[in-house]
């Protein structure tokens, strides 16, 4: 049978989601727990990849294994068998043709800035330190421009090969609570490292280092050196995958 | 000049605030940060000790010391000079009558609770886990027997020594949110383990083993093995004190 799942991360001690050849990463980690149960290696697959150090709140996941153990009770037993910062929060069988990255519909991304001449000794490893005193407003604007149908080549990390670079954003929301801005990216598909240089070029624009108009002619421009900084991987965090 | 400090530190690597013989403590290493900054030993004093595991969003203390370096300074000088969980959020110059303990109006706590059938991976240092799904409604209900000022002998550690059990709870508001359940309790003063017996017995309203009323009959009972457990240290923050 084919059993879905829905994990949660803390990326601090991972070298991200995929599998590597000298590092642990999350993946490897999932499918270890899933070899006590299984006479062979089982493969898992994930929604998306995520980064070094990047969070995951609802990454989602596929594996097909020959067992008797009802879906559901595949969450108790791989969270036994999994790190404390590795937890497992559903698992349920899935029809034969669900695919966790093919059968997405979207991804909900957050990215979190701690905003305060101090950094966070509580939200740390969860936010990145921005201690210039950033303008929501301004930010908000530049966030309606990155909403919709665009080539986000300026968005990508240089480097990467895919067919097209077109990617539609269905929303980008800055909210601030305290001293913590959540940036909350939504969209169909994204990019390499595309929401963690949104992220970077917003900061650019609260600091009014660059203006919200300019985002708009950042995206028209196509050029990856023309848009922000890639923002710590620490802030970001995979929020939930649509079906 | 009397320097007065806010001090947010993530506490699970710490065996609490006060100065322990074998123990790494909050108190000891902002000592050590300002042993640098003078020729002999500052001695600081905090508004509240907190416990091995116990977190503080914003602790406050005060030192005394002689130097030309403006009191507003210090942040950024004993931050440079601090791990990464504990930050200095504020310091200021304090009238010499200023004590950060005895001038203290009031403190506000918040208890955490993850409130589902795993863990989490990202707030599990920051949460208490219980996975019974908790009654919220009547966990308000009890709470509200708690405000008030009452001898609160039912809520305090045995063995501690103090002159009087009688203490003054003006706040206790149940809150959830997604897996979270934030118990915020505001006091004039609290007895040793106060906020987390609190906490402890309304996890026992939320489970139904105790009822609402039973709360305020354990409160007149004045025995604390009445009243639930203490819960976990890592739930607890000390989030605010007053002046």
């Amino acid at each position: 049978m084919r059993v879905a799942f829905i994990v949660e991360y803390d990326g601090t001690d991972y070298a991200g989601w995929q599998i590597q050849k000298n590092d642990v990463t999350v993946q490897q980690k999932i499918e270890e727990a899933l070899l006590s149960l299984n006479k062979g290696h089982i493969t898992v697959t994930g929604a998306g990849r995520t980064d070094s150090g990047v969070h995951a709140k609802g990454q989602c996941g596929h594996f097909d294994i020959d067992s008797d153990i009802p879906a559901e009770k595949f969450m108790f037993i791989l969270n036994t068998r999994l790190p404390k910062d590795i937890r497992i929060r559903r698992t349920w069988q899935a029809e034969n043709d669900f695919h966790s990255r093919f059968s997405a519909k979207g991804k909900r991304y957050i990215y979190r800035i701690f905003n305060a001449p101090y950094s966070s000794a509580l939200m740390g490893r969860f936010t990145m330190h921005v201690p210039e005193n950033l303008d929501i407003e301004k930010m908000q604007q530049a966030a309606e421009y990155i909403v919709g149908t665009h080539d986000f080549k300026a968005f990508c990390a240089q480097g990467s090969s895919v067919k097209t670079t077109v990617r539609t954003v269905n929303k980008v929301q800055v909210k601030k609570e305290d001293e913590i801005i959540e940036i909350t990216v939504e969209g169909t598909g994204f990019l390499y490292n595309m929401v963690r240089i949104i992220a970077g070029t917003l900061i650019e624009v609260g600091k009014n280092k660059k203006t919200p108009l300019q985002v708009k002619e950042i995206i028209e421009g196509k050029t990856r050196k023309e848009a922000g900084m890639t923002a710590d991987p620490q802030g970001l965090t995979m929020d939930e995958v649509f079906y």
